[in-house]
């Protein structure tokens, strides 16, 4: 009566085993009309039996709806574009952010059944208004600066590299200092909150509480040394009190990765394949509860290990190209774009001539909390 | 920065405040022209624009499709009977189970986003076959007996009042050695693992590997001693290693909480209110990761305190009945009756004359590891 | 750069292996001169050269001051009567206990560098006033019965068997209701407390504030239910609520445990060795932080497994008669019998021919919340 | 039955309430000779009384044996550097560490209870050799550089204001590659282990087994960048991976909270005191399970809270001066002075004209390990 095994070895022989199908019993005529019969009055009263469909509701392993896509960068940028200039930004519309819909799933605005990606799009001179909400957000900045987003009062600033964390419940607004619009990606956990009916919304201040555009957030100035703690700030906190997790980090960690490599040891997931993951410097935990955040950087040439993982992640490209596999899918990806990989579909990632960043977000902390993470790597590849 | 607030106590008169509607532009033809093309090369490229659908994706508090729904245990029960005399169990359909649908939930077999509830029937001599899944179960014994379910290779016997769990990714299955049919309640995460494509699953042995038929499982000669645990299974596990929650000592649990009430000391939950929640011996916490179980008693004319909490509770009435409240719906329920509760909506319960016992289960452990958990105890009442 | 091995299988081997012992300098009589004013200079200015005493601070393998010793029971008791004969219990002294004094510790009353253990004697109709200690308690009943201990307002039974807890800062105070006189131990952290000068205490009243003799405590009626507990007390607590584990518990859970064994399925330690753990049902673990308690059976001829731990282990026998190995010692002992074993030193059981059951107590949780707990189970025995 | 306050407020009061004397039973001769005769017999079979003893085994408060003292940096480096001279480093007596030895604490080279702090000295070219041990140990260095600690093969530079760590059971040995001796002071759990009998020892080679002098550590390569974590070792460690903490970003942390200070924002611990903690970033905790360290910094004048505290503290004074309060002595320190803080003793700290820089460590995670933690404040200060 132990515990399921949460990443059990033999799963990757058991995944492929044929299910027996559903066998329906031989009926006459008569049977087959009281069967009927039985199912309206069950259709009436709210019921439905499982002997019909567990095949569909119980798979042998995850069948997800959701696809794997890839989202063109340019593409993306000329509609947020072309929405800077016919929309304006305000109370009630809250952000000028445009969706990712994945194909498989219904037209609703869910690049997973779980995430949010969007990219979202300011003027020079524009704010968008303050506001607060229980899903956890964060940005990633894939070019451009300008932008200070204000978090509970504290102004960050969003340059090129930049990962910047809003969780939930933290009044923010965004305003845009430069003479040249700014765009970046918007992650949030807007569709697990929306299917689960756990999110609470509320508006704040039309214009930003703090206004003024310093280097460095303060909380950064408390939280982002390496190690280090203010002892004013004690215990655990829910999600990482770090605002933004500045680029020349996340770079120099990578850098440093692949040295180790290049020395002969330690540090890097696979050969020529260096990753970090960010995290809440009060845990060493993810970011937030229900949100990872990565960058992975991959040599010329270099690949990524196939796996298969419960969970659904999303890719942009940052810098370089990449071929990603995903299930039967192949993806050319460059600066900018987006592919999403849906849950237990294999995926790796092929670095092009010039390498490439990545960075990369996932709803894999959900199931680690409630133990039902699985990962499973392929023998013999 | 600081982490957002779980249960505020404020929440309760933000949940009314009105939300400002959106403001669409004011715009002319030319220009809703223009808008209209960028919105079709957003539908043929997967976006969608956020600031049309802000205040459905993410309103002021949750706002569940599912409704509040009544199910009546006769005609459950009536219709199991008659799902008995025309379809037979076996390999393939796996279970006679009958799952309640809730009303809103597009005709998925749900009973919330989260939850799967059947009530599952077995003939004289009949066998469920064994099988194994990721997903969570447990059953719950409203009346009956002459089953024991093999969980594991460990026979349990289900007799009125018992609650038995089947973690996820224990092999399990059932026979009924008695000369009467029997049913039962079982529930799962099964909505929880389909919408999020976490579901594994793989049959067992069409016989049972355990037949014999004792009095007490293993698992409760091991565990189920008050503040004991066995030295050989040392540390934590996942889930309950209990297979069987004896009624007996339900039983027990809830009567000396109205004698310690009697007598003038602490205990109860609120006046005439007594309740026990179902737990791992070797966490303290619940029974397993994504469900929690739970029994009330209230005495003749007793009423819960009424409150609003992220997630859904589903209710069936043991002995006696009440009048249940949720949101604006009135139910009156006796014995085998089942009501839902959606997520926020405010609930309560109010005793018949002869009382009222409840088994109670939720999803409220996905959102308490997630720290998405709110309740709100509205005052003055 | 990985954390230390708790547990590491290769310890057996290194932990024999001989130290190179420290080798002096040559040294002239000048160089001595020097040395020895440079020593005297130390002294001093408080300070000591590690050079000098490596060996001694610093061993390969735990060298415990406290040896291992057999205390007597029919002696104890002899004293702790005739103690009632000459001396009254009251404020001040607060209690009529006689604690074991290991012999390697220096005079100190510690039957361990972290436990105490002593013997407490009430005589009919004798109160120990009420006071609480930071220092965490316990007491077992080897025989008698007819005196209530009162933790914190609720009147707790001591009869045979059973094992009382008064966690730290709870008021607690005794009284004998019976016409017997009644003896039994009690176990503390005194000695951690008092080398770490982390205790704290208070007087309370001089009368019991609840002379009630219940059946069963509150506490018992609260929380001594197998895997369930009361709503109304939600939440991990720093240690078990539970007052009393009562003897008929502990006495089925190993009956139990056996009958598993005789059945051909796991439960037992090792062949014939049945055991329990005294848990805090809020979180699976110790009863508190620094004091483990068990209970062990072995059938007639059983012998334990023998076993290095770091830490220090009390046993006292309750029925039948054992051989107890401890280091190179060996102590015959039967009931009320009390040995100890120092830390390290390889330790195991031999039942006699009517087997024998123990309790045990330990302070092996300090040593596992700070990870510096170690075993070593020598092979080919 | 609740959990015991760890920390009180009503404290305060309590703890100077007057306790009642021990009342000894007036007595004849007669009745003295009997208890006579019965402390002898006790003496004889190694138990005592508790009645005797209770006010010293069990004070109102801790009465700790250690005293507050203060070391004098240049005559600890005087006689460090005279031992230089006179005796060699090497296998057998390991390092040419000197040890502080508390003036309450019988003799032992002890600062406290549970700590050892030492100064170590190694001359150009001359080499520590590799061993390891299950204390904890760091190092921290108040001026100089020129040596490499290598531990568990990362050789990792010492450098003036830097904080290494080597965690138990890592291999680990020093060597001098300058021109110039260089001097640290290293703390350990030595004291701990040995009167709790936990140790463990083992030697490793005697040439340091990577002598290259690079200007980081692998460690620090691998984890020191904010809020950042290699992907390729996931999961929390016992004790924390970073080799070094260097000063650079220490200052910098510590600045940054002066200047949030300056600008009306929050993050000192009280005005004019900036204090960081030491981390270990995969679980946000200390960086050990027995020792925590951390920086403190106050400007000219400024002065710290006066505080209570289970434990023992160690300051040493990097910059600046400080007038040290501790209980009731008075301490005037400098440059490279240490002074400690016995458990329960009020401390505080004033500023010197030129502002004070402190390194710190002290116990405390033992004490909050296991619950035993306690801090009193004083009101109207």
């Amino acid at each position: 009566m132990s515990a399921p095994t949460d990443s059990s070895p033999q799963l990757g022989s058991e995944y492929v085993a044929p299910r027996v199908p559903n066998q329906p019993p031989p009926a006459t005529p008569e049977e087959l009309a009281e069967l009927e019969a039985m199912y309206k009055r069950m259709d009436e009263t709210y019921m439905k039996p499982l002997w019909t469909q567990i095949g569909g509701l119980m798979p042998d392993t995850p069948e997800p709806r959701a696809v794997a896509h890839h989202w063109d960068w340019e593409e993306l940028y000329k509609l947020a574009q072309r929405s800077g200039e016919l929309v304006p930004v305000g109370r009630g519309g809250e952000r000028r952010a445009i969706g990712l819909a994945n194909p498989g799933l219904d037209g609703n605005t869910y690049i997973s059944p779980t995430l949010w990606c969007a990219i979202q799009y300011l003027g020079p001179g524009e704010n968008a208004p303050e506001h607060r909400h229980s899903q956890n957000a964060f940005r990633f900045v894939v070019e451009g600066e300008g932008v200070w987003t204000v978090v509970n009062g504290d102004p960050v600033p969003m340059r090129r590299g930049d990962f910047l964390l809003t969780p939930g419940w933290n009044f923010h607004g965004h305003h845009n200092i430069a003479t040249e619009p700014m765009a970046w990606i918007d992650g949030l956990d807007i569709p697990f909150a929306h299917q689960m009916d756990t999110g609470f919304f509320e508006y704040g201040t039309e214009e930003l509480t703090d206004e003024s555009t310093p280097e460095k957030s303060r909380s950064e100035q408390l939280w982002a040394h390496p190690g280090l703690r203010p002892l004013s700030f004690p215990g655990a906190q829910t999600s990482s009190p770090i605002g933004r997790y500045a680029w020349e980090h996340t770079d120099a960690a990578l850098n440093d990765q692949l040295a180790l490599e290049d020395a002969g040891h330690a540090g890097v997931v696979s050969p020529g394949h260096a990753a970090i993951r960010y995290t809440n410097p009060t845990t060493g935990g993810d970011v937030m509860t229900t949100i990872r955040a990565e960058f992975h950087r991959l040599r010329p040439g270099a690949s990524s290990t196939p796996v298969h993982e419960v969970g659904n992640r999303v890719f942009q490209v940052f810098e370089g190209s990449a071929t990603i596999h995903v299930g039967d899918k192949t993806f050319e990806a460059r600066h900018g774009d987006i592919v999403n990989v849906p849950s237990w579909q294999k995926w790796s990632i092929d670095a092009g001539s010039d390498g490439v960043d990545l960075f990369c977000f996932s709803d894999h902390p959900i199931f680690e909390a409630l133990h039902l993470a699985r990962t499973y790597t392929p023998k013999g590849i």
